[in-house]
């Protein structure tokens, strides 16, 4: 039993221009109507990163931001640190292709890099605060930033309500830098990482300091996820969902500030709350 | 202005006896009100497998079931296919490791895991449906599964109940093998994979056909885990989150049915709505 009729209806809404997103033939059960429509997924784009010429790794990704998502990526891996090494940077769309030229060797983080990814399970997460961790991670117990409660809770609603691709499609992850009064940057992205790497790269491309800034992440704060904003030199990171255990003990040894479960006018401190203003 | 009342109460209920979750002094704020107090956060535990005595991956995950795990996970990424091959596996959570003994030499799947670990991002997922993963998806488009919509509903509200250490923390994964009726294996972890690879793990050892069966899962539906189901064997998979296209379209090539956005008595089919009935 199709409903035919709701289908044709939808494929006059049928014009997607967002790249991001893909339209799918579904069928929709609803306790005892069943009907065929038109819905929209996520799209989960493969981008293969080339440094200086190299194949380095293959990501999926919402295909849009490749080339901050590039060097974001190159820069939370440690083959780059001073945007001076930046030499170039082209993504390839039709190819699905970003090549990054840079200046550094890069040989610590290139062996590095072996290591980590052979070492641990993809998806699953880095275990160690290794060599490139130990040498980027800034000191954070020096970020002199403090905000209050209030705006965080203000900020975390802003984001929610930017979330378009999420409203969408209901697949993707999002982050959000921003100072103590407004949302800097915003992005969306099927990749746990990507929405952070993005930010991180369009920051490092344009040489924006990050040490006053928070970053706020839909997603859960991962060991990861905490190590990657921390090498940005960012000290706050806030999220709607919880932190790991392995998370708050690196935040209290780094310097940073863990604020979880962001939700209305509740929000919970797990690290150096001292940033956290009545 | 801290609540140390509060605090105090809570340090009536220390006794802590789940490993997986861990103790931790937070800062809560409920709007104009502000107290310490002692909360619990979920456990990122790093685990080392050895396969013949060889280091092969460390994942994060939670500590439990950690045998299932070595042996789902090998299993999962084609080192092991027969029960037979499986000589022995010894966890130690001293340790943090699980020794895996196969009499497989398992060159194939050593080259191509390399190759994958190596080329796909790390949390990012597989972009390739590689030599490993063509010799293992079984023909799907075979299996004679089929289910009623109204079970489906009923089976995601079981694992809903039963998601015990995500309504203490908030911080994990679920997972849940089901025949036509019931749950049959239900698991939780901290790793967006572990909890189905716990399954498969148990499956593997205990000999158990999952021909029949479905899996359900609390995340998004990428082309990783798509990968990681259809290999096993399983031909349903139902989420009450969103899957990507990639997903989509692999399910409608490898015969595999999606089921999406399970809430309530809704839902969607992705691919291969056949298996469903009214």
């Amino acid at each position: 039993m199709m409903d035919t009729e709701l289908n044709k209806d939808l494929e006059l809404n049928k014009e997607e221009t967002d790249s991001r997103v893909q339209p799918v033939a579904i069928l929709r059960i609803n306790d005892e109507q069943w009907g065929e429509l038109e819905d929209r997924v996520v799209r989960e784009w493969p981008l293969t990163i080339y440094h200086n010429g190299q194949e380095l790794v293959t990501l999926l990704t919402s295909p849009e931001f490749i080339e901050d998502l590039a060097v974001g990526f190159l820069s939370a891996e440690g083959f780059i640190s001073r945007k001076e090494d930046l030499l170039d940077v082209r993504g390839d769309y039709e190819k699905g292709q970003a090549h990054v030229e840079t200046s550094t060797a890069g040989l610590i983080a290139e062996k590095t890099f072996m290591k980590r990814y052979i070492t641990t399970g993809c998806g699953k997460g880095t275990t160690f605060y290794d060599v490139t961790d130990s040498r980027m991670v800034k000191n954070l117990k020096e970020r002199h930033i403090d905000i209050k409660a209030e705006m965080i809770t203000a900020l975390m609603r802003s984001m929610q309500n930017m979330s378009e691709l999420y409203q969408k499609t209901g697949g993707v992850h999002s982050a959000a830098l921003c100072d103590k009064d407004n949302i800097l940057i915003y992005r969306e992205d099927i990749g746990r990482h990507n929405a952070t790497d993005k930010i991180l790269g369009h920051c490092f491309r344009e040489g924006i300091d990050l040490g006053d800034k928070l970053l706020l992440t839909s997603g859960r704060i991962s060991s990861e996820i905490l190590l990657k904003v921390a090498k940005m030199g960012v000290a706050i990171i806030v999220s709607r969902s919880a932190p790991t255990d392995l998370a708050v003990k690196l935040g209290n040894e780094l310097g940073m500030t863990i604020v979880g479960f962001v939700r209305g006018k509740r929000m919970n401190i797990y690290s150096h709350p001292e940033r956290i203003l009545q």
